[in-house]
């Protein structure tokens, strides 16, 4: 350990992992990063083979974005959000209403976490304003992941994080039985009816009670990047539309080009009530996040009665100090630019192939790699069950780091999730690292 | 109406205010910002009285919170804190903790409200790691506010924000009967014995039950800006220490200079367990929050047994994406930089005096208000209740920004929350136009 680490070590607590096996790794010390690559004050460059937690879909230090970014620190950084406005956060609002046809609003918040705190209560205050207090209930499915505020919490489905706070979460209903598949190909993909009547029935059950079904689109990540058919989301949607659910579309790590297409929702061609979106929304530059809904919804608080008659029924609150911050919407209109008007998408679509064949080639070499699946530039496998252990897992995380190369296992699963603008070479340069590191633990 | 007002309207949701109503006073659109003024793009300037939500502490773009940001993005912007670190980040959390004697460890998020989850859930987790297992509920003080994420709201006390959504959250105890005061020289601030008993009386009923007393310290924000004894925060300390229970402090307001100290704890030389703080932290420029915490929490966590023995137990999840962002670290470890080094604070205390006699000035001159009272750079006062109508509050709002001042009131309570770093004259402007838009209105 070198004196920054240990520096580190001793007043920085960092999230998702045991402090004390960081005296046994100790945290990379980052110096610069560019495209795909991070630098260590140690002059070793390693590829970010999981974009930072999903969120860097246009790499680091793209010149564009920082471009932008600094053009606005020229102007003002943050003003109150709530009575003001700027052409910033109005051409951002407007193109990404337009990007989903069927919404109408943007509201904005800082992280994903608030943004699905704020499409659950926009949900349930809806039907407050609308006299339908018997929907106070949500559903979500099993293996889903919203984040680790305690609304978001409530309805994620997986324990590891949530065991622990029972006490301050409240209760959801959780489907069971989706019909997972490994990749497009599966004849799932496009008819899941099989799984149908078994979902239908908890469905069923509860549709009196229920204001929001929430799930994330096609994959979910936490959740060991698995992936559903399209036509389960579609019936779904179906659904919900039919009993006057709503649908909370949690797009945060699958939307702006993750699974190939601009929203994961568009494999299934629907129109959820709310789209969540953080992460790649400012290519990961700052906390920013945005909430995206129909007049439907926002005509219940419109149309309400005003305050003195009806305190705190016509206005959503949420009042987050950084609502609209200029600097992250900026990032977030450059980014958008970029993907709208400058970016190659059937080139993505051929390096989502090139990556899949790739880790397909590991589980070959290795023989260490099972249920091998991809949707867009997310590419995931399993370690054999019986090869499995959690030491070894994060031995392998070592190697592949010391080889190179940022990864960051969920469980037994390894995954590949590189920005969006990684180069065929730079795959290979992942494969062979992941080959390795794979090969010198398992 | 112009057009990007009408534009905005037609895209963008604000929060904490009915929608309706910005077509009657639309939003300003804003084109620059410097120093306590905002600057439309009539060219009109108005002195933001509010801090934009209590938040830049340095006022608008201050040129060495530019000049750090725009060096600090030329080397990275965001790379994932879980098992990263670089000198920022460590400088930063270095100086936080050594700003706080006892505070020990610094875990950073987004916004005051994960701030003040994180601080929730690391107060319960540590609890179950310690097998104390019966301490699972929250106390709060009435009229407290804390953020309006599930978790931050349950531990909030104001129906406003939180009627509607009482099917998501949790039951928390409140403490009724607090000490209230207009300022220092209250005799109450040194002696609250005569209110003690029945806190008391509650305290002790729930002793053995609660895992944490959530408060913020001195100052209640949105609350009406109700500030109540030191002595009474000092009975607080002492009583959860004596009984196990941890004391969470949210100076995501009042932290960082705001009531004229480093932190509101200081006024009565209190250590809490946690310390929340956000807003001033970057001089609001981006969302960035830090919980401070003592190493006897974080060897809760550190000393437990390792993952495969007690998944989940001994790694503090709350994986935000943006943990550590470098961009907010960076603002936040310079803002620090200037306050404890290049700032004025004896400068500051006669600022905040000549802030509160201009308040007595208004409320003398326009008769219309009561309760003047004032902290640090708080002044706050109500309009007198027989004089006080929603509406005419909402026209008082108008012609103030119309006369040159952003205004926020809170039910019946004006305030002036300036940056710390306006001088009198601006506060003289600011008393000039706070005083004329009473006169028309009222």
């Amino acid at each position: 350990m070198n004196p920054l680490q240990r520096k580190d070590l001793e007043f920085h607590w960092h999230p998702a992992v045991h402090m004390k096996s960081l005296e046994k790794y100790p945290p990379f010390v980052v110096r610069r990063a560019s495209g795909c690559f991070i630098e260590g004050i140690d002059g070793r460059k390693v590829i970010d083979g999981i974009s930072s937690w999903w969120c860097k879909s246009l790499g680091h230090n793209h010149p564009r974005l920082k471009a932008a970014l600094i053009e606005q620190v020229s102007q003002f950084e943050h003003v109150i959000g709530a009575t003001t406005t700027n052409e910033t956060i109005i051409a951002l609002s407007e193109k990404l209403v337009k990007l989903f046809p069927g919404m109408s609003k943007a509201f904005y918040a800082g992280d994903g976490s608030s943004a699905i705190e704020i499409a659950l209560k926009m949900s349930l205050h809806s039907r407050i304003n609308r006299g339908e207090h018997k929907r106070t209930k949500f559903l979500a499915l099993a293996q889903g992941y919203h984040g680790e505020t305690c609304g978001a919490l409530s309805v994620s489905h997986l324990e590891t994080f949530k065991s622990v706070y029972s006490p301050i979460l409240f209760d959801c209903i959780v489907l069971q039985g989706i019909p997972y598949l490994n990749g497009s190909s599966d004849p799932l993909w496009n008819d899941c009816s099989a799984y149908w009547d078994s979902i239908e029935e908890t469905l069923e059950k509860n549709s009196d009670s229920v204001t929001a079904l929430i799930l994330e689109p096609i994959v979910q990540g936490a959740g060991n990047m698995r992936m559903y058919s399209q036509d389960f989301l579609g019936k779904l949607r179906a659904w919900t539309k039919a009993h006057n659910i709503h649908l909370i579309a949690d797009e945060i790590m699958t939307g702006l080009g993750r699974t190939g297409k601009m929203f994961a929702c568009e494999h299934a061609k629907i129109t959820p009530d709310f789209i969540c979106l953080s992460k790649g929304l400012t290519s990961g530059w700052v906390p920013f996040s945005a909430v995206l809904t129909t007049n439907d919804i926002y005509d219940c608080f419109y149309d309400a009665a005003p305050a003195q008659m009806n305190p705190g029924k016509e206005t959503f609150y949420h009042s987050h100090t950084y609502t609209g911050n200029v600097l992250g919407a900026r990032l977030a209109l450059e980014t958008l630019t970029i993907l709208s008007n400058d970016f190659n998408w059937s080139l993505l679509d051929e390096k989502a192939s090139y990556m899949l064949r790739s880790l397909y080639d590991v589980a070959h070499e290795t023989d260490v790699l099972t249920n091998i699946r991809g949707i867009g530039m997310i590419a995931a496998a399993d370690i054999k069950d019986h090869l499995y252990t959690f030491e070894k897992m994060e031995k392998m995380i070592h190697a592949a780091f010391q080889g190179g190369a940022l990864l960051r296992p969920l469980g037994k699963t390894i995954y590949w999730l590189p920005p969006l603008i990684i180069e065929n070479p730079e795959i290979d340069h992942l494969r062979e690292i992941t080959k390795r590191a794979l090969l010198s633990v398992f």
